[in-house]
């Protein structure tokens, strides 16, 4: 995986924060992992397939992914459980899908996007297979901190799917 | 969801048992759910997309995915964390592969796959938005006991994703 396919998600992300969200996201330097060792209590994660296969999550504390549940929604108070899933399943969408329209524009490597899936629980990991690593990107932001993290392969290696 | 769509899924883990694991699997009834609520500390998952956007994931006891990845493997001692979590992730590769085999012959609805994602934690969940559900069947083995759960819409509906 190349560094800069790491790009368009960040800058996914700050469109996001600025236009959707009403404050800024600043980034801290990305690196390299094999699992989401820095463990969060929310996980959501969205799959690409494609010319290039892989995932791009976004990981919470709880009070980040409540925090941003009401900045999106205008919620004055402590939104639901079902709202938060919402919230923060919609937002990794719109993440990925202002990449993929980048992907599109700018390098002609068309990707697909599956639908977020939002993983809960205390110290839970989210790992790829030993031959992938993700980018893991900490971000800082007035809602709180999150962390981006982004693995794709390119033009798929040979696999036993069929 | 059509419930029907759940069937190349099942005949593809009932295709793997007897091909690849040496022996048979056994599933109950289908039901629908929101979430994976009936926790297993290990889930491999893989996203879909194309006409169809979705998700299919097997969940397991830890024992179990040990079983799985020893056969798999052809090891007759407990493998490394990382052994059970490649095989884990190859096998939901392999049933979402198999089903995708079918879903593209059968009734000419082109999924892709993305890579799989391994979670681990004691009592995790995995949700989807509200307006999505799992389909979930819980199979036993001589393997151990495991979950099948799929998830995915038709012809995507409109989602802020560019």
């Amino acid at each position: 995986m190349k560094v800069e396919f790491i790009n368009p998600f960040i800058e996914s992300v700050h469109k996001l924060f600025t236009t959707m969200l009403g404050c800024e996201a600043k980034r801290a330097d990305a690196k390299l992992t094999r699992v989401s060792d820095n463990p969060r209590q929310i996980t959501a994660l969205i799959g690409l397939s494609g010319t290039a296969r892989g995932t791009v999550a976004l990981s919470f504390p709880m009070e980040t992914a409540v925090a941003m549940a009401n900045r999106l929604l205008g919620a004055d108070n402590t939104v639901s459980d079902d709202s938060v899933s919402d919230a923060v399943g919609e937002l990794v969408n719109i993440v990925a899908g202002g990449a993929k329209a980048m992907f599109c524009t700018e390098s002609s490597v068309p990707i697909d996007l599956s639908l977020p899936n939002v993983i809960r629980g205390e110290r839970h990991t989210v790992e790829f297979p030993s031959d992938a690593m993700w980018l893991d990107v900490p971000f800082t932001s007035d809602l709180g901190p999150f962390n981006l993290r982004v693995a794709f392969e390119m033009n798929g290696r040979k696999r036993r799917d069929n």
